[in-house]
């Protein structure tokens, strides 16, 4: 496995590689959610590079871009386990050089939910993923979709500005009891990681009542909701039943759809999304 | 030579093709200065792909989108005898399918002179150029220095994203008179056209004043102005003396400097540059 830091170095690496390369963008401090990217790349890719950064630009400044976890070399040794060829781990400085000032941003898929909770956030997604797209020149990229927002904004970037890149949604990872898998789950005390289930409980009761006939979206999110209200700890930010593909918010009958939230949990801020129908 | 209309289409010609691959991006209505820039990608490239594309989102509401001259069988001539390979004529609706929501916009290069002048029309360039590049994935891309602003622009956006790509800036190309080659000079009755001699001799009385030893950029900008002034049919929109990287406005001596103008001729706008020093 090579690692790699700067552009130049990366693209001398990604040469040698053999097509069809996958990419798994990541932010590092890697848990089995990342992992399960990196593996159903490994399936379908000849070759598979994984990007570690901690991308500021998708960081709003009151947020935890100082305080996001971070632990290179645990993360280099599950990589190593998975047989990836390329990890690259640019600095701020090899992203965002000197006179920086190209910003890409995608519409109304973008507005909602995360971006309208975290101004300027998606901006910063998109604009790193195309960096890292044009940098490394995939064939397939792999997203998860416990960022059920961030996976629709970067594949309608995508096909709205024609890369040649497939991209590959994998289901969220879980905990046993539910909690999805995120680095940010380590802010977590042990009251807060014991409360921070109520997201997936919610999500879960939601499904179920869909499953068992209700399907009016604001009977549904008022499931969900009381769960969160009865949770001490938890404060939640929204919760929202959309359009899985425009998330749109469905008014009326639900057939098929997508519920997401966004749940402080003390001072961690975590989301979590499950679909409804098929 | 190949001429392709849908993005398929294109991909599959570009699958034939021997690499380094030389993209021009034109709106058509060919000149001899998209020939240069075509003879150019010849030399360099072992294959060269024509794009035209009258793209809609550079042009501003009061603009002349729908007056924009086109006649492409005279230009299919033109690149045939020049030994193109491939044509790519794309559709709004190709490029701007429904539901298109991504924009690429460069920030303070693409501010002033066009810019201020014209919103959103850099936004527009930038946005469709990434997605011609993401379509032909060329080596080399070839601009005109004519459009110096463009230019710059362009290859800042593709410093900043990380692009693959060689951006190279052609010469402008001139009447024997010393207008600058353009397509919106169709637009110019007998007497405007006469009078559009006017940015050239503006601009080359600047650079005569530089080479004599006049260095001030506002005596430089006033000399220049001067002449634009002396032309009843002129309407000078901006001069501009700037750094010639960044576009800054050159307050006090000038040692290497871009003189930058837009004027309306009758209905007609059009743009022209000078460099001052090396």
């Amino acid at each position: 496995m090579i690692v790699v830091s700067s552009i130049a170095d990366l693209q001398r690496a990604r040469s040698q590689l053999r097509a069809p390369l996958g990419l798994v963008p990541t932010m590092g401090f890697l848990h089995a959610g990342h992992l399960s990217l990196v593996q159903r790349a490994r399936e379908q890719c000849s070759s598979v590079v994984v990007s570690i950064f901690v991308n500021p630009a998708q960081f709003g400044q009151n947020e935890d871009l100082a305080a996001y976890p971070r632990d290179l070399e645990r993360d280099l040794e599950l990589l190593a386990k998975e047989g990836v060829e390329v990890v690259w781990t640019p600095s701020v400085a090899d992203m965002y050089p000197s006179g920086y000032q190209t910003w890409i941003e995608v519409g109304p898929l973008a507005a909602p939910l995360e971006g309208a909770h975290r101004p300027g956030h998606f901006k910063g997604v998109t604009t790193v993923v195309a960096k890292l797209f044009n940098a490394v020149e995939p064939q397939r990229a792999y997203f998860g979709q416990k960022d059920a927002q961030q996976a629709l904004v970067v594949r309608r970037m995508v096909r709205d500005l024609d890369f040649p890149i497939d991209i590959v949604i994998c289901p969220t990872v879980r905990e046993k009891d539910g909690l999805a898998m995120s680095s940010r789950n380590a802010y977590l005390d042990q009251d807060e990681r014991a409360a921070a289930t109520v997201l997936y409980r919610a999500l879960a009761a939601a499904r179920e009542a869909f499953e068992d006939g209700t399907t009016d979206a604001q009977s549904l999110r008022r499931i969900a909701m009381g769960i969160l209200e009865n949770e001490p700890l938890a404060d939640p930010k929204y919760v929202s039943v959309t359009n899985p593909e425009t998330l749109e918010a469905i008014s009326g009958t639900v057939v098929h759809g997508l519920v997401l939230m966004a749940v402080g949990i003390g001072r961690t801020r975590l989301i979590d999304n499950v679909i409804l129908g098929d």
